[in-house]
């Protein structure tokens, strides 16, 4: 039939960036979330949900006043001309949230979280402008320890998402070691200590010689473009170069506390990193977290500004291959760290809080990189073969009954023959076909079709007398051992 | 600590309209996803999510081209110049997905959904801007069967929720049966069926002398406000009051169908109204869904256009009181009906489809009006009291102990002492604390506190040796039977 009255058609289409999720993806997502709610859940942390706008002026984007108000972030003006945006994370919300209620939390105020958010950047392959984030964050304790126990929830919960032990580290540093160091070798400038952040973090890509240009006078790269450097005298650089050696080789984390008080000598701040690293050591320890989870390495970085303290980054340890069949770390999956000032941006008082976050999509290409990839077909249900309209009721009576016991079926409800219904329960993945023509109807039985033994003979099937003359994997049993005959191909599959 | 950086301190407020959800309604609506999904993929429908965003064309609103772009929905112009908004039901996204994925999709495809919803509308005491949908729709079958299926798995769905069996009902109607009465009345205009359909939605309101007044010259209200009629004549006003009541008494399906075949008589829509209610009865009964979860009732209306067929409203039966105390009717928590011309607007070919949507927050009001309301305190963690820095990792391991056993557990984080510890483990509504002092790590064992019972006495605490003088639920035990006696307290509560 065609629609007369329609005059426009617009294109069917998503706006770009943003996904339509199917059941294998929401599946492993939902799998993931469950199984990551329960860890933190029994780590005494209680879910929140914040809605999909906040202030402008709370997400703490420049407040726009020109054409183009949403750069970075979904900003649109509400009625009263505030502008409202999309939130682009889950961090900027709790601050929000903790601030409005901070007098009627319990404190310190533990809480996970999981949902969309959004970031209005020019979209690409795997590059979406909409993805799930999962958090955990505690507010209002500046102990070390909040840092510990978000590390050790962090690695339970990627264990309980399905990451193997031993396939995935918790990495962490401590913002406050580098800054002693820094502190002793005389470096004071903001500036100067960004550009030393930004050279130790391409340690992985260009080893450390390559950093240590970066670090001095600057780097010509391969296609001759010059950085410049921090401009770190000779010493010093070599003070940051076995800085962030000091983790190398899964060194236990005494171990590498050992080094590092060897190299960080004396700052305040720097021996304020130690104490913090100290009584992590201790806390992890004492919940039976080795370093084969939860290793120091003074070499993460994880992002520029914003962590005050702590920072932690969950890393794949596994070797994968690139595009080009190259082997290639798939590196980050996950990280957080101490940001102690974002709540004070509201209230003026300085909340110490730390967190842990991961994207779940990045986490489900984690498992698939780690062999865990979600099955690309999901099991349909049992279909029931539609052969004559006056017979629906039986149809649907055995729909019925196959879902009292816990089997998911369907009657089919389309208009087409026995060739196209087959077709059809192939397509959905289904384990098995109820027939039910009029011979089994006054026989009272059921012919029972176990799709998986069929689907290579079923596409030559021609109609139902041929089927019938076929039969692979096909059984006719009375009516009531049906269940019973559905539930072994089902549990089978 | 003062942040003496902040300048600029914006207000820590949600956006108007827009809630923060913590544990109990987040367990409670959870809970209502988990328990419907699982009825859903029982009758074979697959999962599916789409973006928040949709083209504006395709969610089918006006194009904005004036200032205010946003009558009703979230909109905004991405860089391209495309306006996209914020999806306002999960119908159209459905729509959309459909008509570009419809060569590779099974047929029919049988989908639900869950999530947010965005309406940009005055927010007020209990309406907001953003809400969780539940949707399932079959796109692809025109048979009433396809209706039936939607109405038993509603049915289950809501049973499955939590709503006891005989306290909700679906109630079917077809607008085809009123479509037929009114052309056989020689009603033609749309304005006049829009008037019928309006006065017929007032009936639980007006009642039925009310109702005849509406559909005759019209009716002036308490106010003294006039509403025009639909200008019927005594005749047609009759059949279509007679019609409206078809379904009085609770009346089984076939009653109601063998009292509309007298009222709509032989009109040819009419006709096809009520084999497709035969039908839909037919498949019901095959699936065991009798009169009391599933019943024909003519005076549903549920909305003014968009469906085309079969309408079903499901209706909460408890009586429920109202602000003032005077009984009312809780009414409809959810609905749906058969819409074949959705996909039509993009291919221009009708694709029939049918499907039912609940608000998940409504639903929630819903089961706390059946007496099934959600916990007002969620059971938060057993929490270890933390002495002295020292002994953290002592805490931490027991912690860890007690987690491995699945009991939820955390070490108290802040920096108070042992009273302000005692009253967060009260706000945190935790069912124990675990006290090791000196003298239990010395003994090797540990004191467990039964927040329950202890509950009342603990306000009065002052000190560590005023507690252990008072000891309300308090017992002391050996390290090795902590777990076993945390779980019986645990377990009692």
């Amino acid at each position: 039939m065609t629609d007369e009255t329609a005059t426009f058609r617009p294109e069917a289409r998503a706006p770009r960036g943003f996904a339509d999720k199917r059941a294998p993806v929401l599946r492993a997502e939902r799998a993931i979330l469950e199984a990551v709610s329960a860890v933190y859940e029994r780590y005494g942390f209680e879910p929140l949900d914040t809605g999909a706008f906040e202030y402008a002026d709370a997400l703490g984007k420049f407040l726009p006043d020109s054409d183009r108000p949403n750069e970075g972030v979904f900003a649109l003006q509400d009625d009263d001309e505030q502008w409202m945006a999309l939130r682009y994370d889950l961090t900027a919300p709790l601050a929000r949230f903790a601030a409005e209620n901070w007098n009627g939390l319990p404190k310190p105020f533990r809480r996970y979280a999981f949902g969309p958010v959004w970031r209005n950047e020019k979209p690409g392959p795997g590059r979406f402008r909409q993805f799930i984030q999962c958090d955990a964050d505690t507010v209002g304790s500046a102990r070390p320890e909040a840092d510990a126990e978000i590390v050790a929830m962090a690695a339970e919960g990627l264990e309980a998402a399905g990451l193997p032990r031993g396939q995935a580290v918790l990495k962490i540093n401590n913002r406050k070691l580098l800054n002693g160091l820094l502190q002793s070798a005389g470096v004071e400038t903001v500036g100067q200590k960004l550009a030393v952040l930004r050279a130790v973090d391409k340690l992985d890509r260009l080893g450390p010689d390559g950093v240590r240009l970066l670090l001095g006078e600057g780097r010509k790269d391969e296609s001759g473009d010059f950085t410049k450097g921090a401009g770190l005298g000779a010493k010093a650089i070599e003070s940051v170069i076995a800085f962030t050696q000091a983790g190398l080789g899964g060194a236990e984390r005494s171990v590498v506390l050992n080094r590092l008080a060897d190299v960080i000598g004396g700052s305040a701040e720097g021996d304020e990193g130690l104490e913090e690293l100290a009584r992590i050591d201790a806390a992890l320890t004492g919940m039976g977290v080795g370093v084969d989870r939860a290793a120091f390495d003074p070499a993460v970085v994880r992002g520029l500004e914003y962590y005050t303290g702590a920072v932690f980054e969950a890393e794949l340890l596994l070797e994968t291959l690139d595009d080009k069949g190259q082997p290639m770390r798939f590196g980050s999956i996950g990280g957080g760290g101490r940001y102690d000032d974002l709540v004070a941006r509201f209230t003026g008082e300085r909340t110490p809080a730390t967190g842990f976050s991961f994207g779940v999509s990045r986490l489900v290409a984690a498992l698939a990189a780690a062999g865990r990839a979600p099955a690309a077909d999901v099991r349909g249900p049992v279909v029931v073969i539609a052969f004559s309209q006056d017979r629906m009721a039986d149809y649907f009576a055995i729909a019925g009954e196959l879902r009292a016991a816990g089997i998911a079926a369907e009657v089919y409800l389309g208009s087409s023959g026995m060739k196209a219904q087959m077709k059809y329960a192939d397509r959905r993945n289904a384990p098995a076909a109820i027939i039910v023509g009029d011979d089994e109807l006054a026989a009272g039985s059921v012919t029972i079709k176990d799709l998986d033994l069929g689907r290579a003979g079923a596409a030559g099937v021609e109609d139902n007398a041929a089927w019938r003359a076929e039969r692979p994997g096909q059984q006719t049993i009375p009516r009531g051992e049906m269940i019973a005959a559905v539930k072994r191909i089902v549990g089978a599959n």
